[in-house]
């Protein structure tokens, strides 16, 4: 399977997952988030997701949607919801979301 | 320093640039690419890079921007146009950059 998400022609929608681990085991985070990415991709203008982590504990991931209203419905599901509960609780120290809306891409994806 | 990088309030630019190490010898990129960070740093605009990488090589960096006259101009700059042609043919097998407005911004950062 491909790193790099095979994204449409702009302009679609990205967030910027940064976070930065808390110093506590990863097992349960790593397991659930795992399964959240499998459960998003379920989602109707879902786009892809690449992300990364340091051994340090901070990450970034890069979100693709294919519009504010996916990102919106994405935003209210239940096991999501959850997540966030947790993230903000227990897995991050600290984080930060940004939406953003892409305008231009380029590049050579692996695929 | 903090990881999560001090943006202001939205509007203003991200780039994702998302890439995949080539299977060389990753000291020259690193020390580069170290050096590309601190010049970026002195350039008008510039407003931070929150970066990551898998340890199979594969990675993303956020890098914000005030707007896209700056990132025009880091476009512009020698160094950076350097580094740019050793990524393309030497460091990354495979790379994607996409340049995103950002709209919304919320979390709890580590400053």
């Amino acid at each position: 399977m491909p790193y790099i998400s095979t994204t449409p022609k702009p302009p679609y929608y990205a967030v910027i997952f940064t976070s930065i681990n808390a110093p506590i085991d990863q097992t349960e985070h790593v397991e659930m988030y795992g399964r959240l990415i499998q459960h998003a991709q379920a989602f109707d203008g879902f786009l892809g997701i690449e992300g990364a982590r340091n051994p340090d504990g901070t990450g970034v991931a890069a979100v693709y949607w294919r519009d504010l209203d996916s990102i919106q419905a994405w935003a209210k599901d239940p096991q999501h919801q959850v997540a966030k509960v947790k993230g903000r609780e227990v897995w991050y120290s600290h984080y930060m979301i940004r939406i953003c809306r892409v305008e231009r891409e380029y590049g050579r994806p692996d695929r």
